[in-house]
C-alpha cells in the first residue's frame, strides 16, 4: 500500500562519547525511508534539499523503491545541518549548531503522482506545514501519523492543536505526552491527548521502550537491552519508519497489529544506533530482522498460571 | 518453603505532592513481609525495633503467619525513623531527616528457631550486617537474595564486594546496577556484576519495569501503567518480597520461575503506591493481585509471525 513520508533530508553532524561523525546525511524523511521500505516499496517522499545533497544517497533510496518526485532540490542554496554532542547516558545531547538554509521556506508540494496514497506519515516539521500536507491531498489517507516535538509545543502550539485534530496517531516521547497534556501520569495524558485529536498514542521511551494508547487498552513493548549504543540519532525516525512500514504493507490499521508495528519499529531502531547515521540501515537484511524480532519474543515471554485460566503470554 | 527476611521495621513521615502521612510504619522488612505472605507463610522476620513501634503493628503480621521471635525490641531506644518529601515526578526525593536510633546499633541475632531456611530475603541495609546473618546460618540457602543501595557502594563497597559474593540475587535499580559495575550499557553491567558474586541481577526501574539477567539471557517486565502514584515508598521492598515469596512458594529457583517472580513481584508493587505506607497491602485480597496479573498479560500480550515459525507471545 502506497504511503507518502514527510520529513527532513539534511546534514547531521554528529559527536558521542564513542566519536565524531564528520558532516554525514541524515534527516527524518532519511531514516523514516529507510526503515519503511524493509516492509513496503513505492514510498512517497516529500522534503526540500539543496545543491550540496548528495546524488548518491538519492539514487540510493530510489534503488530501494523510493519516490522523489517530492523532494524539491533548490539548486541555489544549502541543507538543512544539524550538529550535536550526546551526553554519556546517550539520552540528552547538546545542540551546537543549527543552520535552517533550504528549510526556513520549505513549503512542501505533493505531486499529483502522490495522490491517493492510503498512509500518511508527518515526520517531525513546523505544524504549519504537515498541516498544508494534509490539506493537499485529495482523498484523506486511511491513517495520518504524525511525530512533533516539545519545541513546537513552545513554539507554535495553536498550529500544533489544529493539526493533531486530524491526524490518527500521535508519537511523541514522554516528557513531550506530559508536556501536551499537562498530565504526569501517562495514562492520565494519554486520555488527555486522545482528547486532542489522535485516537492511538505513541508514546517513545527510549531505552524504556514505547507504550500504545486506545481508548482504554494499553500495550508496553520494552526495548531490547543493548551491549552498546553508538549513536541514537534518528532512532525515533527509524521507529516510526518500521511502525508506517509495517501497517502499509500488511494493510491492517488494528490495535493489534499497531502492537506488531511497534515491535518492529523497535527492531528496526535497535539496529539504527549501532552506527553513525543511517549506515547500519543500509546493510541491515530480512534475517537479521527476524532474528531481532526473536530476541525480542525471548525478551518478553513468559508463562503464568491464573486462576481461572491458565495463560500463555 | 520457609523463608527468613532481614530488614528494618520502622517509621516513616512523607510528603508527597498530594498529601503528608505522618509518622507511619514502614521499613523494608515490613513492606517485605506485608508482600511475601501473599504468597507463602511462616516468615522468619529479623529486625530490631525501639519501645514505640506499636505492638498492634507485630500483632497484624502474626496473624498473617509471620514469625517474630527474629524480631528485637530495645525497651530503652526509639524506633528507626526516615522523613522525606517527594518530587512531582515521584522518582526523586529529598531526605528531610533520618534518626537511627536502634538501627545504630543493630546486630541481627538468627534464633535457633530459624535455622534450616531454605530461602533468604536480605532486604538494604549495612552490607556488614547482611553478612553477619550469612555466617549465622548453619546450612546455606537453597536462595539468598540481596537488596543494596548507592550509599552503601559509596560508603562500605569493600563489605558488598564481600557479601556480594555469597549471595545468588542481587536487586538493586538502573543508576546502582551503573555505578556498581562502572558501566553505562546494561547489558554490560549486568555481565560485571555476575563476575561479582550473584549469578542473577534484577534491575529495578520504577515506572519503566524491571529486568532480569542470568547467564546470557535477558528479561523485560515492563511495569503497570498507573493512574495514579500516590506513595512510592516501600514500591521496591513490596517487590522484592513478592519476587522471593512466589520463588520460596513454588520452590523453583529457575530462570523461567524467576520471570513469573518478578511479575508478581510488580502487580504487588503496583498495589502498594497507590496509598500511604502498608495500608493498600492490608486490603488486597488474592483476587485482587489476580486482577492485575491478567492486566499485565494484557499489557504485554501480543501476537508475531516470524518467518521460520508462528510465535505468539
Amino acid at each position: 500500500m502506497s504511503v507518502i513520508v514527510v520529513g527532513t533530508m539534511a546534514f547531521d553532524a554528529i559527536e558521542t562519547p564513542f566519536g565524531k561523525s564528520g558532516q554525514i546525511v541524515g534527516g527524518s524523511a532519511t531514516y523514516l525511508a529507510w526503515a519503511a521500505t524493509n516492509f513496503v516499496h513505492n514510498l512517497k517522499q516529500v522534503s526540500v534539499i539543496g545543491n550540496d545533497f548528495p546524488q548518491e544517497e538519492l539514487d540510493a533510496l530510489a534503488k530501494r523503491g523510493v519516490m522523489l518526485d517530492g523532494v524539491e532540490r533548490k539548486k541555489d542554496e544549502k541543507s538543512f545541518f544539524w550538529a550535536g554532542r550526546y551526553h554519556l547516558d546517550m539520552n540528552t545531547r547538546d545542540t551546537l549548531d543549527t543552520q535552517l538554509n533550504v528549510l526556513a521556506n520549505f513549503d512542501p508540494k505533493i505531486p499529483d503522482s502522490y495522490q491517493g496514497a492510503e498512509f500518511l506519515m508527518l515526520g517531525n516539521l513546523m505544524p504549519k506545514l504537515q498541516m498544508s500536507v494534509i490539506n493537499q491531498l485529495k482523498t484523506r489517507p486511511k491513517l495520518i501519523v504524525l511525530d512533533t516535538m516539545n519545541f513546537w509545543m513552545d513554539t507554535a502550539m495553536s498550529d500544533l492543536e489544529k493539526v493533531l485534530q486530524q491526524v490518527d496517531v500521535l508519537m511523541v516521547n514522554d516528557s513531550e505526552a506530559r508536556q501536551l497534556s499537562g498530565q504526569f501520569s501517562l495514562v492520565k495524558a494519554a486520555k488527555e491527548i486522545q482528547k486532542m485529536g489522535p485516537k492511538f498514542l505513541v508514546i517513545k521511551k527510549g531505552e524504556h521502550g514505547a507504550l500504545l494508547f486506545h481508548e482504554n487498552k494499553v500495550f508496553y513493548a520494552p526495548a531490547l537491552p543493548l551491549e552498546d549504543v553508538f549513536d541514537p540519532t534518528g532512532a525515533g525516525d527509524t521507529f516510526a519508519g518500521g511502525f508506517i512500514g509495517h501497517l502499509a504493507a500488511t494493510k491492517d490499521i488494528s490495535f493489534e497489529n499497531m502492537k506488531t508495528a511497534i515491535i518492529k519499529g523497535s527492531a528496526l531502531a535497535s539496529f539504527c544506533v549501532e552506527k553513525f547515521g543511517t549506515s547500519r540501515m543500509k546493510e541491515i537484511t530480512q534475517n537479521d530482522i527476524e532474528d531481532r524480532m526473536r530476541q525480542f519474543v525471548d525478551l518478553v515471554n513468559f508463562d503464568i498460571e491464573l486462576a481461572n485460566s491458565a495463560v500463555t503470554s
